[in-house]
């Protein structure tokens, strides 16, 4: 008889989005001649970046064509584009990752759900944010790494709570952990750690020989020169660092797929009887084994953002995301909201006082505005909402009058 | 401290394609004066169909302006795709598959990889063919279904041995399974399954509660019309099988990536106390959870060969491999050799009466082609070699001559 794996059956089932797209539903049909303004869900709106367009439509007509077609390729990715990555994303920066320590995978998604199969499933301490991006604990409840969940929130877990008190950057936790989910510039809460943050998690880490699951999806929007874009500028995180990064919100890749993950190979975690094994060799073995590459175009794709012109295209779509965050930041404060995020983010964090969904409500019935609510993070996001930046100015303009006037 | 996942110390590396690679560079170091011709790895070589290519540039340019831009699409596929794959590659033939059974991925080596997941570790009895794809073994010793590789085969797996003996068609086991792998047409052998084997393999999965893992990433071969295309042309098969499909073969798309698993909404796996749990459910949450959908462009591609024009060209790329395949048959005949495969697959598995290693040495010494020896795959392959008709009719000629004129 096949049976299933019964972890699962632990899952606490999020409804966030389907129960926003159900709320946002009802009211649209309730009201149709009021038009919707989403500044809910974190997905990008604007167009790819021109050079993305070109190298896509360079990258298909190599495949049109018996000299230039492209069949397998490294499930690594091509060294054209781990090169670059190198280069312009560590090199440039001071950090010394090489090519051969880059993943180039399909998404970040991806990455961070199945980074922990190759870690331990008995008796590994989780270390994991609140309010948090949902897939770090559930790809770890479905492992079996967790107990069931009591009122929100699962056993075996150590939430490292983001809360106003701490400016919503974590602190170190006073128990030991080995496996440690941060993220910065923080998704839901747009908030960002300071080299002198990183550096004490960095310290934590190699105490306890742990590992730091680094996720930075959103560093392209960080314009605050003091803040790292990567855990690698910080001395001895590559002895105890794995950072995801992705295009998708760097240059508007949600659609289109790509990302990577570095694996330094001075990265060791240990069996049983203590001795030390590569992260980097087990990595390897894992992404060879159950991946086979990203589609070729999206890897020429991804590769045009690292040219001068791609840079310039992706500064200026980065650029105007974050003025419509500064324009929200504002418009939040002249409300007399406290809030984080949205400087070197495209998500502002809002303190609002009140439980979450009925500020989504609020928003929704009397402003027409879709907002996502902070208790569908976890527990710590109860009282605040998250209003993303990805729209178009004009949306975020009136998105902003409207909200103004309902909230008079 | 940070531990490892202990059963992948217990992988067994493979070293048959960075062997064969180190062979053939070894050769043409010494031999730089003669060009070796590749019918070894199960990469295609022809260019896309000119319709995909088409499709990829009409993606793209929707990318390029914010009216038709496409962001985080559903996870499972867009509906454009999976419907049109569900009435071509099944309603067509008479089987009953929704597009919402249809889960659209970047490749079978991810799904079927990853499809074991929602299983049970512990207790689950393992049916795997030899020789077979080295993923479905793989996986499962990862996570740790499998004791310890003793002498080339993993304790707690029935090996599905095939053979001259059968036909290379595995008889059915004395025992119970639990979790059963097939692929027909067969990497390696290249063998396909009559209605009637493939019903005797669906009444024991049932009898059972078992469940088939059907992979025929090579169905697009088949031209004997007697042959069954698809696991759920068998009556029954809804209630025991998961199909996995890929463009890969099909369509030329291992470097563009597309590929899809039907999960019926029928299928049953059961908890410990013996309650039964959808299995579609169960792989819906695993596959929004852990991944992101399939770059748009690449989805409009593999929508494309669907067209009435689509399906012509993809019958005339497969048509052309096939005819390389009718040359391999009639020359290894021709030579003495008996052979399976390459009616209706593209690879052809020779039974050379000797040790594979020393097979491919000829091969490769005496005629500068390269082929696949068959132990590389398992210990029925032991005494074979696989022949590929992935390449151009003029490369397959000359290679043909000679093999002829190396083992006269």
């Amino acid at each position: 008889m096949i049976r299933i794996n019964e972890h699962y059956l632990k899952l606490k089932a999020s409804y966030l989005f389907s129960d926003i797209a159900k709320r946002v539903s009802a009211y649209t049909q309730a009201n149709p001649d009021k038009p919707i303004i989403r500044l809910g869900i974190g997905d990008v709106t604007e167009p790819l970046p021109q050079v993305c367009i070109e190298a896509l439509h360079a990258g298909a007509d190599e495949l049109a064509n018996r000299a230039t077609f492209k069949g397998y390729g490294p499930e690594q990715g091509y060294a054209f584009l781990r090169e670059a990555i190198a280069q312009h994303d560590y090199a440039a920066r001071g950090c010394k990752i090489d090519a051969d320590e880059i993943f180039v995978s399909d998404g970040s998604k991806c990455d961070c759900g199945n980074i922990q199969e190759i870690f331990a499933t008995e008796g590994l301490k989780l270390a994991i944010p609140d309010p948090v991006y949902p897939v770090y604990v559930d790809t770890n409840v479905m492992a079996g790494r967790t107990g069931a969940n009591v009122d929100g929130r699962y056993a075996g877990i150590t939430y490292l709570e983001s809360t106003p008190a701490n400016g919503y950057v974590p602190s170190i936790p006073s128990t030991a952990s080995d496996l440690i989910y941060l993220c910065f510039p923080n998704n839901p809460t747009g908030a960002v750690a300071t080299k002198e943050q990183l550096a004490a998690w960095v310290a934590y880490a190699r105490a306890n020989k742990a590992i730091i699951l680094f996720d930075s999806a959103y560093e392209a929007y960080i314009r605050d020169p003091q803040i790292p874009h990567s855990i690698y500028e910080i001395e001895g995180a590559r002895e105890c660092a794995i950072e995801f990064r992705s295009f998708s919100k760097t240059a508007g890749f949600t659609g289109t797929r790509c990302a990577y993950t570095v694996v330094p190979k001075a990265l060791q975690a240990y069996d049983a009887a203590g001795s030390a094994h590569s992260v980097h060799a087990l990595w390897n073995r894992r992404h060879t084994t159950k991946f086979n590459g990203v589609s070729y175009p999206v890897q020429k794709a991804a590769a045009a953002i690292y040219t001068e012109q791609g840079k310039a295209q992706v500064k200026a779509m980065t650029d105007a995301y974050l003025v419509n965050a500064a324009l929200i930041r504002d418009a939040v404060a002249k409300l007399g909201f406290s809030c984080v995020g949205g400087d070197n983010a495209p998500y502002i964090w809002v303190n609002t006082g009140r439980d979450s969904w009925e500020f989504f409500d609020l928003l929704l019935n009397k402003a027409q505005v879709v907002c996502t609510p902070g208790a569908g993070f976890g527990k710590c996001g109860e009282g605040h909402v998250r209003i993303s930046a990805f729209n178009s100015r004009a949306n975020v303009e009136k998105a902003l009058e409207r909200i103004a006037a309902a909230l008079k």
